[in-house]
């Protein structure tokens, strides 16, 4: 029997909750056989990517390294069994925490029983239990696991234990997947860095010194390390799409009432003003398709009717014959992106420009400053209060980018009924003007960074203006990798800001700050954030990452 | 050209305002040609609906109790110019007024001048200039016309001149609709009756002791009278559905994000946890399907991006062969329906029992009396401050019926930002209850009375739960006449409440009350408000009103 949770409300320190609660996530991951292989943090090198192959089986690098689309024909032919491939992921996924530090725990009771039930169905039927049939699944932990605890990133939830299971996590496992893991977010789930008292910084496995991005930060390490393939994400400025950005991935925002999104807990219940979505991160464009269809084709309103009644359409309809337009944004206007970002873009756009099927126009970016002032005024409509009582619950500090977004924010406002209103009339006026300027301006998608830069230092990651713009406007966002690594050959694009670069304003200060202070520093990967499936198909992009 | 319009900012009283108004919309209706005949106030009967056909010439009758698929037609053949048809509706909308009180003002020049405009279009064109070319439509005052007033009800709000037409009537423009008419409504929109300060009391065409019903009920009582045969009205609790029961004629409540509302002028502006629905009242079944699929074919969503982006689907796919499954509302548990809506629905039940494709099973209102509460405490957000200071803005005083909802209403709560969040959790959980019991009940349609009487004693109308229901799930609703007359023909059913009843609670012993002192009184049409186009098409109902 599993030992009591330790909690505040059972009188312990925030610091005992915590090492509680590391020791559980530690036990999980200890319960996985064979044992997942010992790492020492001294050999741990800035750019862990190569170290599954090395400490795990050629069966399971093999099994890890496959895609959605090709797992599910390997285990419904009979190639794999899904047993064999959740312990390929579980030892995966326990070798991931050991490097990046992003799980919360693992589920190998709950997975392997899952995968054994799946393996018997299809021995039984000959045909798969549904479209998912043995996909592992992770989960970000503020989305309920049934009998898991449920603490969404706050040492004082500790102690809540989920009575069921999220509704899209049952949606998931009747399409067949096998849920196995569960990983990081930050404090307050505010944050674009995953970094909480609970679980410490969730590092990028590219490099180590990088952030993995936030809040869904923990999937977007597991999945840069192949740890998982397909996970579970929310995001209400940037948090599914900085995380798969700074890992080389692939996510889907979804326009916010499609995915269901009920059981979810965090703070601030009850906001409707900006609404988060939930959505897939994913090392392949088909895996976000595959979730997100076999969740819609189970029509998910009829539990939570506040999602829009409509199924999932074909995508291959679209455009069958037109030019695709589309519209570039180079810059927001307030803060100018790192110069690898535009090179990265510029190179993409090169390449699109040489397509027949593709119209290339600059998207002028409209009052993004604006934007950003209506969607932070909105955010925290009580002042912040309820997150501050979340923090507050426990005696845990505060995190450096908490407390900026939270406590150094001069957009946070403290709202009656009657300004809250106002500031939603701003909201639907500037989506109003934006519509008006698309229908001016007619393109078919926008193609845009997903950031200033590539993934942050540490604690730097203070502009979401480029991801939180389309949560104000509630447009749907894909994102996908371009190019594969920064290299030393001479570009004509030249890899610096302008000579004499005078920033725009603070923000833009402190990002060019960041690029003069640690460059682009080793990473290997920059990573543009861009538009919709129809457009890689027309770049003739590849559309999974390379294992 | 016109005088300046009177208002408490220039320094006149609220009687002053009213005044001018009236002299106003006298005005308008004196410039149609030939005149509108005088009617005596003395010799207008209880039952108006027989006069238009007594002082309008055989053709406009016969043009006016055309309805709209049959109208389009007989214009687009040529049969009739619009300009003919367009000039029937505002001599009979004129007489309209004098019989029901129901015009803010009537618009001949915009409507002759457009009217002529399409003529010519159609000369040249030998095609119409969209699926309404020709169609004389209503609009009820707070949806703007470019160029005149909008007061949404307010004296103190009068004197705002509309710099352009809302985005519903752009749409019906264009789809070839001849704007002609604006309605009545009543004070603060917030009634279920239609009495205002500036215009008075809107009474029924059938009986002119009872109201038209509200708040739409300017639209009610012109289209039940047909001086108009199709209408926009809005609705957050039942104000299409009401004015339509009321005059025995057909009503859409849309979901709330599918029909356009871009424009409206109402208070408490931003107010967005319980959204108001703006549709079509008609004739005709065929009248709410034209109106609806001809603004949605335009794809509104490009302008008002808080649409859904939804194509008007054929209804006629939907039921092709299985047999209707119909739940139906008999007493929603809170307040008994009178006598003539029982026996009515009875009738009309016994109908469906004899259709081989229908299934009739009872619907067990879940807690319909903590729905109301529920949708109770967030209408008025702000404790009602801001409907209260647009009354307040000048020295008008407070009608009756919009003083019982805001000023004696038990359920109105000045909210925080964080009992806001708490109540909307509320009306989620019971959205989400309410879905599960329709999953474990599968039903098509719920049938249910449109409220507890047929059209209520002016002053009287109190209890708007068996329409606000809808409102707070946000369901679709449309109502439909069922039968032409209460006869004093003997029934198996009784006609009366059962022996010794005793009222349920305080609701209850209200409308119980009404029922004993006023019962039907004289009224012709018992109305109850039931479920969708296949429905009526499934029992073999007719789809518009009798002429």
């Amino acid at each position: 029997m599993a030992p009591a949770t330790v909690t505040i409300a059972s009188g312990a320190t925030w610091q005992e909750v915590v090492a509680d609660r590391q020791r559980h996530r530690d036990a999980t991951v200890a319960e996985i056989r064979p044992p997942v292989p010992a790492v020492r943090k001294e050999d741990i090198p800035l750019n862990t990517t190569g170290i599954p192959k090395k400490l795990l089986t050629e069966q399971e690098v093999q099994i890890t390294n496959t895609d959605v689309e090709d797992l599910v024909k390997k285990i419904t032919s009979g190639e794999w069994s899904s047993a064999t491939v959740t312990n390929a992921f579980l030892r995966r996924a326990g070798l991931a925490q050991k490097l990046t530090n992003s799980i919360t725990e693992l589920l190998p009771k709950r997975a392997l029983d899952k995968a054994a039930e799946l393996d018997q169905y299809l021995a039984a039927n000959k045909k798969p239990i549904g479209p998912l049939h043995g996909v592992p699944i992770s989960v970000k932990e503020h989305i309920p696991i049934k009998g898991e605890d449920i603490n969404a990133g706050f040492v004082g939830w500790v102690g809540q234990v989920a009575e069921e299971d999220a509704l899209i996590v049952q949606y998931l496992e009747s399409a067949g997947a096998v849920i196995f893991a569960r990983t990081t977010q930050p404090q307050t789930l505010m944050q674009i860095e995953t970094d909480s008292n609970l679980y410490g910084i969730t590092v990028n496995p590219y490099n180590t010194t990088l952030s993995a991005g936030g809040s869904s930060g923990g999937e977007g390490a597991l999945i840069g390390l192949r740890g998982s393939i397909l996970g579970i994400g929310t995001d209400i400025g940037g948090s599914i799409r900085v995380p798969a950005a700074s890992n080389g991935l692939f996510g889907y925002k979804p326009t916010s009432q499609r995915l269901p999104t009920a059981g979810w807990v965090a703070a601030m219940a009850g906001a409707e003003s900006i609404l988060a979505a939930i959505g897939p991160i994913s090392t392949s464009l088909e895996g976000l398709r595959a979730f997100s269809k076999s969740i819609i084709d189970q029509k998910p309103w009829f539990k939570q009717p506040s999602l829009v009644a409509l199924d999932w359409r074909d995508s291959a309809q679209y455009y069958p014959e037109r030019k695709l337009r589309v519209g570039v944004i180079y810059d927001d206007g307030v803060v100018r992106p790192h110069p690898p970002v535009l090179r990265a873009l510029n190179e993409f756009v090169g390449k699109l420009q040489k397509s027949p099927g593709v119209e290339v126009v600059e998207w002028k970016p409209w009052k993004h400053d604006l934007a950003w002032s209506i969607i932070a005024k909105i955010y925290f409509a009580d002042g912040g209060a309820d997150v501050k009582a979340a923090v507050n619950s426990s005696s845990e500090p505060w995190r450096p980018l908490a407390k900026f977004i939270l406590h150094e924010n001069p957009d946070v406002t403290e709202h009656t009924i009657t300004t809250l209103w106002k500031a939603i009339l701003e909201r639907d006026d500037y989506r109003t003007a934006y519509a008006k300027l698309w229908n001016e301006n007619p393109v078919d998608v926008i193609l845009s960074p997903a950031g200033p830069g590539v993934a942050t230092k540490h604690g730097t990651g203070r502009y979401w203006g480029y991801t939180s713009q389309w949560n104000l406007l509630d447009y749907p966002a894909i994102i996908f990798p371009t190019t594969d690594a920064v290299t030393d050959a001479p570009r004509e694009q030249p890899y610096e800001y302008p000579e004499g670069y005078q920033p725009l304003n603070e923000r833009d200060k402190y990002v060019y700050g960041l690029w003069k202070e640690h460059g682009a520093e080793g990473f290997d990967d920059e990573k543009l954030f861009r538009a919709a499936q129809i457009l890689l198909e027309e770049a003739g992009l590849p559309t999974a990452v390379p294992a």
